[in-house]
């Protein structure tokens, strides 16, 4: 609950909720209990909001008509494209006064340019959707998450999503050239362009990237298109410490330039949960070994360089004992499983009972020293606790996940979230680094901004708010 | 003059200019008008600027001390680097009142990260010195301008530089990481952050680059290095028409993927023109061709890959009679002579009478269509006219600079300058480009701003410049 809510509306009445409802149509001003359910919690299960009305617009000008109401009537409105979101951000409050401005519904692919490399979509088209249009092109759009047959671009890029393969492309805000973007007020900014140089004023559009629904709702972008690597070598490593894994990037880096995509790591820990819970997995090496990477190296053409390129790359590694162990995937079926494990690795956590979630990032070269400062300080916290590390170790992106000791009660375990997240990222404040790396603020992290932020940055951040939604009716007890 | 500046301080007493002096020093606080004379012009001479003190201050510190200071005072200060700008941002105006905030003193490079690939630079460090630390570490910092060994990386970044490597790196905005600015009230914004993936709140770094000091001064970055290509294939290539350059353009991207760094395009004119004034340059080709493009295609390696890559391109394009002749780099002296061809370009236009800029930008796609509408538009304006559209071709970004008929007077041709930027930016806007693709706005076309962009992307950039300066003490009459 936040006190900045008090000049908001209170409860809504039939009347007001008659006058939201026919900008939509009925059919999509949803006040049932179970149509409304979906769009109330997310799917960690920390957040259950509540709402008397979820709008689902068709088009930008009902957007527009959505928020000059809301402006109108000082009635909060909480943004949400596919629910997918960690930190809440898409979730109204308790207290019941917030509208949820569902996107889903603005699901047009505007235009795709093959030649210019570039496509325009509506905020409610999934990310899926987008990499099937781009694949009809011979194209790449390279946002890539676990979530992406769920996923919305509109959300994606209110919270600059990553995912795996920003070592490569980038994250959402470097895939996106121009947004078209409601405010507060309802007015609209039409800043869908698809130029890649374009010097005329201040960069709106990155503001609005990232910025949680909180200044403005994002309905359509216009996006980058990358060309499709025609091949990709996977391998899956076993090394035997972090430093390793350090020397081992640097040289798959040096050696393959361009061409690395992805680099993930895992610990053995992690690797022993999903051979655990989900039955059709095995481990793709003969021994075990401390730490895994999986590595992805791409090709433009389907000529054998890339596998090449990393089949020398291991071979020099082995050479140098920088790796202990390695195995290249051998055909698409072996490929889908090392990547498996790595997608599995979330879901299996939640199966072995409570799991405490870390999205942090530090400086690469302190990915290493940062693990082990902050094992040993989880370690102290709550004796016996299972950290699993895990994810971008290209750009410094650490999932550090921490699950419970065996014989913990799951809830007991649960309590000390926020001393686990506060050692973690005492941590990570220690070398330099950011407590949320790709899953935003939200909801959850809001408590923790300022303490993160000097007073500066939270001036600036707030007058941005304030510039952008005076009546604060825009995702209000969000981000800032 | 901007009817802005009726609130700032007038004409400096002596007391306010002591005060002044007294924070840096006064060997730096410049008023003898040879000292000041060379703050005070730019290089196309278009304008000419009055100041009371040039100050060159040495610390952040000093900087907020001297903003704070010209904040109670109400006393415009214009901030400026090394003074290579093409729109007259860095110029002071002519009525006198306004500090020169120069920040070439700030030289320090104060780390540089070969293992996380970052480096962190004062605001007033030279590009080229950039380019050599990076150099020195076995890296690449990949903005490339032909004012590097001038312009300096806070000016690049207030300005988003461009140049010829964009397609490939991105341009100055894609480079950094964080930022170090002092506010228009003298307050220090820390945010020198060197991490790849940081989503915690609004991006206040990208409002900043591109801003051109008008709403904060720059005093430090965080940069990105990238891996150093060891090797890079040139050929120098001659085609029939500007559709030819579009198959070239997609079959070169298509087959080399990221491997390709430039690709720049220049009429027969722009190449004769070179010919004509520069003694040391000769034509690369036997005949002549009404296009050329200077194609680079670099590699991590030298193996010998990117020239291979290169010409196995040019055969296939030869082949299917993409390009009418090509012609292979086959030493670094031919290399360097290939793209001095290019650097030229812009110095021989001035020793060709009169010449009309424009940086513009259109869909890459549209690149064609834009030139041949352009030229033929340009010819009912100025009959005789010779336009010279060159430069970044795969960002879309031509450079369509028109130099005077042979027969006609200099000053009446410049005089023409707003009909031919008129013309020519009526073509940008039916193919959805931009006025300023890397140049900026500044005070050249801040006239032309509210013509392009809407009233609601006018209103949300006037809210910024309000926020951030609501004094408009920061380059007033510029950008917005």
């Amino acid at each position: 609950m936040d006190d900045q809510h008090t000049e908001h509306a209170g409860p809504m009445d039939d009347d007001e909720r008659a006058e939201f409802t026919a900008i939509v149509g009925e059919r999509y001003a949803l006040v049932d209990a179970v149509d409304i359910a979906p769009h109330l919690v997310e799917r960690r299960g920390l957040y259950q909001g509540v709402t008397p009305l979820v709008l689902k617009p068709r088009t930008t000008a009902e957007v527009s008509r959505v928020l000059k109401l809301a402006h109108a009537k000082r009635r909060p409105v909480v943004p949400q494209g596919g629910n997918t979101g960690l930190v809440g951000g898409q979730i109204p409050f308790e207290q019941g006064n917030e509208i949820v401005l569902n996107l889903s519904r603005m699901d047009q692919v505007r235009a795709v340019d093959p030649v210019g490399n570039t496509m325009i979509a509506e905020a409610g088209v999934t990310l899926s959707r987008l990499q099937d249009e781009a694949d009809r092109v011979e194209r790449l759009f390279p946002l890539s998450l676990a979530s992406e047959g769920t996923c919305q671009i509109g959300g994606n890029l209110a919270t600059n999503a990553g995912g795996m393969q920003v070592l490569a492309y980038g994250n959402a805000r470097h895939l996106c050239l121009g947004l078209e973007v409601v405010l507060a007020d309802g007015r609209i900014w039409d800043g869908l362009r698809t130029l890649r140089k374009d010097n005329t004023g201040y960069d709106m559009r990155d503001l609005f990237i990232g910025s949680e629904g909180t200044i403005g709702v994002i309905t359509a972008a216009a996006l980058i298109l990358a060309p499709r690597p025609a091949a990709r070598a996977t391998a899956f490593v076993g090394l035997n410490d972090l430093d390793q894994i350090s020397r081992f990037f640097e040289l798959v880096r040096s050696t393959s330039a361009g061409a690395l995509t992805r680099f993930e790591i895992l610990p053995r820990f992690g690797l022993e949960l999903v051979l655990k819970h989900a039955d059709d997995m095995r481990d793709p090496l003969e021994g075990p070994h401390p730490w895994y990477v999986i590595v992805e190296v791409s090709g433009a053409h389907d000529d054998g360089l890339a596998e090449r390129q990393l089949m020398s790359v291991l071979e020099r590694a082995a050479e140098t004992a920088v790796v202990a162990d390695a195995t290249l995937a051998a055909s698409q079926t072996q490929d889908d499983a090392f990547w498996a494990i790595r997608e599995r690795l979330s879901e299996v956590q939640g199966l072995e009972g409570g799991s405490i979630k870390n999205d942090v990032a530090v400086p690469v070269a302190d990915v290493p020293a940062f693990i082990r400062a902050a094992t040993a300080k989880v370690a102290e916290v709550v004796p016996g606790s299972r950290p699993i590390p895990f994810g971008h170790f290209g750009d410094g992106n650490i999932h550090f996940n921490v699950s419970q000791p065996i014989d913990m009660d799951k809830d007991a375990f649960l309590a000390r979230w926020d001393d686990v997240c506060g050692a973690v990222n005492e941590m990570v404040l220690g070398f330099g680094g950011t407590i949320s790396a790709e899953h935003g603020i939200g909801r959850l992290k809001r408590h923790l901004l300022a303490e993160i932020k000097s007073p500066v940055e939270m001036e600036m951040m707030r007058a941005i708010k304030r510039t952008f939604d005076p009546l604060n009716i825009l995702n209000p007890g969000k981000v800032v």
